[in-house]
């Protein structure tokens, strides 16, 4: 079973690197962006054949590993 | 208008972070898990209205800034 995690900073929280690109798009002469924020995905391959097993799981992977749950959002995705 | 870019390696490019991820994960307990692969997302919002418009100026900017296309897919997705 394939699953994809999808982790994204929560709003009001600072992020340099999505100002930095934001920054770049503009040098390099796209115009029109009011802003960028930048997250991270994670395409896991599980053993489970169960979706409702799977699925705790990888909430648990978040909570324990993927996500920083203090600033970011987390969203699970079942392929 | 906002839009979001998933930047994925193509299959056969080696991740390191994500075997990194995938023993860390093993390293807390989750078993079952077959491979892990790291990508980024990034969550652009734009002024432009036309969705044609803006879906040619993210592809460009996935060519140029956001993904390196030798070792990377990206897939545009309007919100």
């Amino acid at each position: 079973m394939k699953a994809r995690v999808t982790v994204t900073l929560k709003n009001g929280v600072l992020d340099p690197q999505g100002k930095a690109i934001e920054g770049s798009l503009a040098a390099l002469g796209f115009s029109g962006i009011e802003g960028v924020r930048q997250g991270k995905v994670f395409d896991l391959e599980l053993t489970s054949t169960s979706k409702e097993k799977a699925d705790e799981e990888i909430k648990a992977m978040c909570e324990k590993l993927l996500a920083n749950t203090v600033i970011e959002n987390y969203a699970v995705e079942m392929l």
